[in-house]
C-alpha cells in the first residue's frame, strides 16, 4: 500500500497493493490513518469484484460474484465507527469489456489490479454504527 | 434526518430518515446545514427509485420509474443557489439483485430505505442556476 | 470554461464548455486552477462517450465509443502529475433513456452537454505517475 498524505493529515491517496482484497485493504487504510470518521472514495480495476444487493424485506445480503475483469467506475463509501474501530462501508458500480455495468455493496473477495482510493477525514465526532432491527442493519445511531 | 457535523462546520454525514423523499430531505438537510454552494454524495439503498433523462433537442426530462428495492450504487452531486435557496443537484446509479444497474437525474418520488449522504461546503460564493435557453436548463451563470 | 472558487483556492466547481472534449476540459480546469493533486468529480450530461476497458492480460485499453445522447450519473477521479504535469485520471458511469447504464474508463472523444465538475486539492505532495510493466499502466510511485 502507497499513502500520500496531505501536509495536515486530513486528507491522503493510497493506492493498493496488487492482489489484496479490496475491502480488507481499505479498512487497514483506515486504520493506518487513524481515520475514525471520513469519507473515501476510489477507482481502478479489479480481477474479480464481489457486490451484495439488500433484501429489505428478508434482512439479508444476497452475495453477487464476478469472477470477471472489471474497472471500477466508481466506488463511493465512508468511514465511521463500529464495535470501537474504523468500519469502511462503500458501494461500486464496474464495467465490462462491452461497456456494460454491474455493481452493489462492496464484499469481501474482491480482488485489487489497480485502485486510486480517496480518504477525507469527517473532523469532527464519528458516527457510531449499531445494530438497527428495524432495518435489519449496523447504522448510525 | 441524523447530522454529524465536523468541528468546523464544514462537512457533515446526514442519515436520511427511511421513507422520506430522497431529493426532498438531501434538499432540505442542505437548507438547515446551510449549505448555499457545496458538494454532496451517497450511498445506501431506496424501496423505489426515479431518475430523469434529458432529452437533450426535445428538452424536456423523461421520468423513468424503477418502483422496486435498490441499492444506491452511487449519488453524486452539488448545492448551488437557485430562486434564492440552496439546490440540489444530484445523479445516481442504482443496483440491482442480479448486480445489473441502472440510474439517472435524481427525482422527487424515490423512497429512502437508508441513505448516508456526506456534504461539503465549496467554502466560496455560490454558483447561481438561471434558464439558459440553449440548453434548455438552470444552470451555472 | 466558468470556475467559482473557494476562498482558500483549495476547491472549486466548474462548469465545461458546451462542445468541448470532456477530459481535456478536465485536463485544462486543472492546469489552469494550478492542482497537482488533487480529487475530480462531476455530473451533467454528454452528446457523445469514448470510455475505455482495460484488457489486464493483453495490458491494452479497448475503446468503446457511444455515439448517443447520455447522462452522466457519476464521474470520479483525480490529479496527479504525469510527465511533469497535472493529468487527470476519470472514470464514468453514463445512463441511457430508459435508465440503463454504461462506462469506463473515460477516454477523448466525449462531447460536453453540460457538466458540472468539482475539484479539490489534496494539499500535499503530488504522486506522479511512471508505467509499471507489470501492469502495463503509468501509475503512482
Amino acid at each position: 500500500m502507497k499513502v500520500y498524505p496531505s501536509d495536515d493529515k486530513n486528507a491522503s491517496f493510497v493506492r493498493l497493493e496488487r492482489g489484496s482484497d479490496m475491502l480488507n485493504s481499505l479498512t487497514e487504510a483506515a486504520r493506518e490513518l487513524g481515520i475514525d470518521a471520513g469519507t473515501v472514495q476510489a477507482i481502478g480495476a479489479v480481477s474479480e469484484l464481489v457486490v451484495g444487493y439488500y433484501r429489505q424485506e428478508e434482512k439479508e445480503y444476497l452475495r453477487i460474484p464476478f469472477p470477471e475483469h472489471l474497472e471500477i467506475g466508481s466506488a463511493l463509501g465512508n468511514v465511521s465507527l463500529k464495535d470501537g474501530r474504523p468500519f469502511v462501508h462503500m458501494h461500486v458500480t464496474a464495467t465490462r469489456a462491452d461497456g456494460t455495468t454491474v455493481g452493489g455493496h462492496l464484499m469481501e473477495g474482491t480482488t485489487v489490479f489497480l485502485v486510486e482510493a480517496y480518504f477525507r477525514t469527517l473532523g469532527g465526532p464519528a458516527p457510531v454504527r449499531k445494530p438497527e432491527e428495524d432495518l435489519g442493519l449496523a447504522v448510525w445511531q
